[in-house]
């Protein structure tokens, strides 16, 4: 059986996160949904990353097995015939039978939106997080560069989540401030991340961006020592998933 | 009672268009129920334009006579909590007891947004027209300026409107394809639209761009002579209300 490889662009708004669940609509259900149509019996995906409940992908990933061969040019639009309009198919390529989604992806990025108009911008709503509150871009610039690097991110992760080794490394963490869209940036690069560490990774530099929290606790959180300085959780419409890269 | 003229923003996928209708949702029908329910009885807004349905706005207009004053600086925020999130005003202004929003207007800028990528840019369904087959984009620039001048656009809105006079003026109709993003962009900018103009003028240089119409054909149907040549009606979705100009 062929090893396929789909990349997935999603709306998170209506779904209750990437991975299936029961009596909750997830974009995986959706996808093997359409895939059994197109295939005539049961098939399995796997994602590269879970995203949770209304966070938004435009590069996610997932591979499946697939019973027999088609067209691999048709596929993605086959399978978004079959799909909801808040799911996109944007390619498709065969594999080698030992790729995994998961464990062979290198880098991740992530970028969170924040909408700094004085009243929401009605467009952005379900893709950015309304803050208009004043904030020194500088100060979060700095509290958002102390991120990069490898760290033990356990304060940043949702506790309990059974995770063992929780170093990460980070290349980049990266405001950019578009004055005239009103929008602020925030791109996250990095070898792996944590359940809801990037939510988490966001508040700490708001809060900074906002005067109420200073780069010194941060630097305490990022040792393991001030769980004050992490989050809060930034909220999931912020967040997309932008791309994965594999060797 | 004091004129007060509301800048609004929204989001037209789930309305019916601007103006109330009775057994639909309309953008006016839920603003005059946030007033009442600031104001304590019925308050009638005027709007500047009437958007279709499904047609966004950024700049839209509305002027309502206040039953008493309040503090303009907050009355955005104040009228924001009671409205659905796709619904927004971004401001307010006390205007002259004679302004009229609709005949005052000097001139309104919209925009329609077309999707270029070869699968839909999901986070950009909502409000773009996915048109993923080639464009002579040279051939549709061409095409877009017959359009600017004095013309009579008869043959460009939904017949049987019972508009007499339908002479108007497009100062500017300009395509701007933003490559890295897949979109391309038709600004429109004149002192008055036709009911569907834009939506109508639209699907003529779209045709062009797709081979299957000549320039010599929109200027027949300019001249009001050859009706083939408008449209087809470009979709909703695509459609957004920019900005209106007084003086």
């Amino acid at each position: 059986m062929e090893n396929i490889l789909l990349y997935l662009s999603y709306d998170g708004t209506g779904y209750s996160g990437f991975q299936i669940q029961e009596n909750a609509p997830t974009v995986q259900a959706a996808l093997e949904r359409a895939l059994q149509i197109i295939y005539k019996q049961p098939v399995r995906i796997t994602g590269a990353g879970r995203t949770d409940a209304g966070v938004h992908a435009l590069g996610q990933a997932a591979t499946y097995k697939a019973p027999f061969a088609i067209e691999r040019r048709n596929l993605p639009s086959a399978i978004n015939t079959l799909l909801p309009s808040d799911i996109v198919v944007t390619g498709a390529e065969a594999v080698d039978s030992h790729f995994h989604v998961r464990y062979d992806a290198r880098r991740k990025i992530y970028s969170y939106t924040i909408d700094r108009a004085p009243q929401p911008q009605v467009l952005k709503r379900l893709y950015s997080w309304h803050l208009p509150d004043r904030l020194d871009l500088k100060m979060m610039s700095h509290a958002a560069a102390l991120f990069e690097g490898t760290h033990d991110f356990k304060l940043f992760q949702v506790s309990g989540s059974g995770v063992i080794d929780t170093k990460r490394s980070l290349f980049r963490v990266k405001l950019e401030n578009k004055k005239r869209e009103q929008l602020l940036f925030i791109t996250f690069e990095g070898s792996g991340f944590l359940y809801r560490m990037v939510r988490l990774i966001t508040g700490s530099p708001v809060r900074v961006g906002l005067g109420k929290l200073d780069l010194a606790a941060i630097d305490e959180a990022l040792k393991g020592k001030d769980a004050f300085a992490a989050g809060p959780t930034a909220p999931a419409a912020g967040l997309c998933l932008e791309k994965i890269f594999y060797d």
